[in-house]
């Protein structure tokens, strides 16, 4: 379940995003879908482009009356720049004259490995899918896992931890600071939603005012910003993903995927790299049983996964982004066709997307414990897999 | 191609790996096959059983006078221990009065969630597959790919370059301080294969001794010792993976694999997490081009991948080991059936496995651009994909 | 490569087809997938829908310039007859009071097995998508297949062989009649086209008015008509799909996506049931050399196929149909509500579909042996998978 | 769930078959593994070779105790002909000068286009992977998955209904022929059990001795035999399959494994090829409601299948095996190395597999109907995949 293709270019006709198979019954709210895809399009440091498009989801199919027919659920996001492109994008006509072609590659982008391997003579048949436009039909794909996990109390959040080189608090630090601020879920939820209302997604409001400045400097230097950012998922059971082979550990699909957003270079998961240096009677959670809230841990370094299963703690995973590569102050690059010296094409871009990647990062995360949770508990209908999902609570609890 | 399955339990019989398509016509040496599990056993830090299992490899089918038939590669590695373990891991007999349960699980392993999940009350049967153990099965597949990769001069290398708290320099590093020492690629070689000859494959020779000392120092406490090691791959031809869809990205592909390696917690590439501080003119890698040399870069910071393809330059990975979570000194833990509480199981086992660790992650990276290879030119004979090959690079050329 | 989802329900806003991934580079011209589309529409016993849709595909992605760019190809078909169903099939209203659950399934179709595996009320949520509207999108995938075969000299085509009880000959039983007839693919060609000018795509033309008498006096009777087609294709090299494992047959994949058409409930290849009753001897193809056809076959019961892969030889697979479901003289049900004895519900539908049927039986046909020439030909540029291609036939000519 | 692999060579040393994952704590009996292979060894028509090999399962993994782990089962199969082959079919050795080439491919085998294909100059590396033994590693699977559906009470059964041009009747026939005898499972099992003690499983007594006497008179022409057998499986729930999208189909799943099998060249469910002659209201099993039974159906013409979905009745799928193409009275064909006309190899064999074949036919449904079993009801231990299914029969039953 939960298998998807997106599909469409950054300044083509429209996103397409279709989801294979979904459980039936399910309630989608296509306005939930957009508040998302609105989400992805807030940060400080976007770029014009955010002022053109204000997205929004068309259902073609596999809804009806607002619940899932267990059918293929297929979603269009309009381009509404398309308009710009009619004729240097058009799908059906022949090229015209005027109709330029882009020969100068961006270092750090898809356009001359793409342009090389797939023999293009044009960057722009390159970098018009590997823009990160395309992560809004991921998003919306995402709103939807993220409806289905509501179903089973799956909440997943994220914030951003560090933008170019100023640092914030992460989720382990910032819970060890007020280990009571956060033991109720209604504490967890009004600190990341909040920061829904923040330049940044940074929790930390005393830096968030150095962020933007860093931001601006960089901009005023004609630079891009990078940054890190982490998500944190409340309400998972023991025992998604497996052991018994590497592809159905649950931290491969997920740093597949995650892996797999526009710009990320690199994933942790609780401790990470930070762990690795640890001695191991400090890089594991100790085991504690408690009779009402059954096996439980007093740390979680291991960011609620051992042995590729979430083990019923929080799961914690952070993700480096690098810089935007499309840079005001363009880098040294080669023309593809004359082979000279050039400076590297200056697509209109963001400066700093690493909040919005955030929501990408959350969208990703959603579909695929989306994906682990179906495979877990089986079941075509939302009553089923419900049905299914509590009668295996019960056995852990009479475990 | 290369699609393929391990199996097998750490004190079961045996462990199989089955690589289901490869090209037909393949020399296979089962002696490097061998050396690469004999690469794999070695490593200051590794415990008891490393002395008792040396690991052969058993071919089944798939290969015929040394070289492939196209069919599914079949392989086995006995599990010398086995002997000692005839009842209590008996397939085909009744379990005995005499086999006892496991039920104090190890934080930082697979045994609790796992037992939750699989409902075992014996917490050896979920152990016995978490384990390292079947790495060597990987190891192996890994090194039929690293064959099927030398015919491309393709060269799949790794070093260790944390462990514990102590760091030494990383690939990057090493080259900006000796910019000329690299330019071979028989230099690059000589460095990485001396490696082998040193107790903990570490380049930095001055290092080592520290590093021994604090394996001991920290075994001497009960404790144990994870680390960071770094893949290096040289002979890349530009375009494997994709950026059309996130799943055909190499950086996804990469990182499925290498997450799905056991106790790996983090992963990398290029600069990874440092890089997502930089401002963007530091962060890319500016493109020249050179009659000879065709398109090439001035750094590296992406790591050899850009847009979800590799670019011609050298693949850089790291990966974030944590501690072996069985530890001397056991942590506390509940008993899975009284639920009391009790210190965790001591399986017998190593104290630092980094060095093995990083064995295993050049196979599994060799499987996967192995795979990779073979996605992108097609064929069935070596011959066939050879001459695809090499007409793809005549097409770079002329590009 | 070309992977693909379908989406979409009958009566909804519009069905959905994406590609996943195709060659960059390729030729793709609407309005040859029009006239598939087109060709899906026609054919003696179609019922009034038809009249109302005539489909027309609009791109989304994926192509520019009409050149695929490499990226997701995803195509739209609105369903005209939306306007109809705006509050019946609403995807994102509540269900008005207004909107009736129908509830007595038809023997033969998807509803009851349906509802109940999916836990729905209303049979219209089952009924949507198990309709063969569905198979528009897949007759768009195969017309772009088609484009991508062309460049390699492959023809798929197909012919009704019987209507009901009406038999007529089959390809092989043809050439055996006119041996000297077919022997330039042009006289091939010329036999197929001629086939879409006529109402039931059957060859014989002395059997047509029977058939056509045959479909008019069923209808007359409230009943519907099957049949069984043949599709046959020319131009394929020796070596697509494989004998290496099951999965890799091209007869597996073949069958599996033929059987996925709607009502088919059976598949043959070559002399399939007829040449197991034969003597071996007489069941298989001699093989003979000849300097400038290499080797080749006297006759060609295997249809094409030798172990898992082409033999170079035509390609031929016969489908039967089962009669549409849906009764003007409806079938004994019981309702799923009340579980009362009802007759079963009279969707408008078509009285024969077969030869509809032939021309989805040839798009899907197309999209397996396009999805076979890309994986054994690797490639991601159409003169890339070309060059490969001419190379091996290089290959195959030196053997 | 029950992803497999197949490997091994027929005069290599032995078949491997590991399935990747399966329930924890499915009691596996290595006894009844044996009884299917033994059971594909029988049967009139067989060679010599079914003389030396009895073939017998050895666990690598994944079974303890006689319960599945969850983790991957590797079984292997020794070939006892290997002693015979120890040089030319050597692994690890280079090819001695004794070893000679076979170089006159049989019509109707993989020979010619696998050597083609696969650019091979030995035949034997093609036949040996092409072969039917490897249908032993296919029943073993099958034999696994048996036992998992036997939790279900779901009964996979064969007969063979065609030896060569003789028929005999099919199950429905059959089952018109004396309704009242078959109402009892009982009376079914009785029927297919007396079947493994006739030499061709076919239950008609009185066709056999003619059946025999045609394979007699066959082979003593040097000639083989095909034939015809029906697959019927009882127990199944409403639901396994879907409508949603073609390749979850049920239909599609069980096409692919079954035409999957060696010499398959057709396969049709329910009435198949003759329910495409008969007229709608004739070829639909109309629909009843009884309290107890809940709905069911008079007839079964659909084979247990309605839009891509068990219906509850009975499968039943028929297919036809084209006679073993290696004859006694050897076909013309060409040598590949000289290419001058030779009559093709006479590789030692049988005259006739089709009762084999049924059992292989047999295993791989049950592997089909088990993945779907497990598809549909999630789970990660027998028990929870039972509670599953049986809360699942509970909503069916209050539908």
């Amino acid at each position: 379940m939960f298998e998807y293709l997106t599909a469409g270019e950054s300044h083509g006709p429209r996103l397409t995003a279709v989801i294979k198979n979904l459980p039936a019954g399910l309630r989608v709210e296509v306005e939930k879908i957009n508040d998302e895809l609105y989400r992805r399009q807030q940060g400080y440091g976007r770029g014009n482009r955010m002022k053109i498009e204000s997205d929004k989801i068309i259902i073609n199919s596999g809804l009806r009356h607002k619940e899932t027919l267990g059918t293929p659920l297929s979603m269009t996001i309009e381009n509404k720049d398309w308009q710009n492109w009619l004729e240097a994008m058009a799908p059906d006509k022949e090229r015209g004259a005027e109709v330029e072609a882009l020969t100068n590659p961006r270092p750090g982008h898809a356009d001359l490995p793409g342009a090389l391997k797939y023999n293009h003579r044009d960057l722009r048949n390159v970098l018009e899918r590997a823009s990160a436009r395309e992560t809004a039909a991921r998003t919306a794909v995402g709103a939807v896992a993220r409806q289905f996990l509501e179903e089973f109390g799956v909440n997943v959040y994220s914030h951003v931890v560090q933008i170019g080189n100023l640092k914030s608090e992460n989720w382990t630090d910032l819970k060890a600071k007020n280990p009571e601020s956060f033991n109720e879920q209604e504490a967890i939820n009004n600190y990341f939603e909040k920061l829904d209302q923040t330049p940044l997604r940074c929790g930390d409001s005393t830096k968030t005012e150095a962020m933007k400045n860093l931001i601006d400097s960089w901009r005023a230097n004609g630079d891009s910003v990078g940054g890190v950012f982490e998500i944190v998922v409340t309400g998972l059971p023991v025992g998604l993903g497996s052991h018994v082979h590497w592809d159905l550990k649950l931290e491969s699909k997920l740093a597949a995927q995650l892996m797999g957003i526009q710009a990320i270079k690199g994933v942790e998961i609780g401790s990470g790299f930070k762990g690795a240096g640890l001695p191991g009677s400090k890089a594991h959670d100790e085991i504690y049983y408690d009779l009402n809230k059954g096996f439980y841990r007093s740390s979680n370094q291991a960011g609620g996964i051992e042995g590729g299963m979430t083990n019923g703690e929080e799961l914690i995973i952070r993700l480096a982004m690098k810089p935007i590569p499309t840079l005001a102050k363009a880098l040294h690059s080669a023309d593809i066709i004359s082979k000279k010296e050039r400076t590297a094409a200056k697509e209109r871009s963001d400066v700093c997307a690493v909040p919005a990647a955030s929501i990408v990062g959350e969208a990703v995360t959603a579909i695929v414990l989306a994906q682990s949770t179906a495979d877990k508990f089986g079941g075509d209908s939302i009553k089923e897999i419900k049905r299914n999902y509590n009668s295996y609570l019960e056995q852990l609890k009479k475990f």
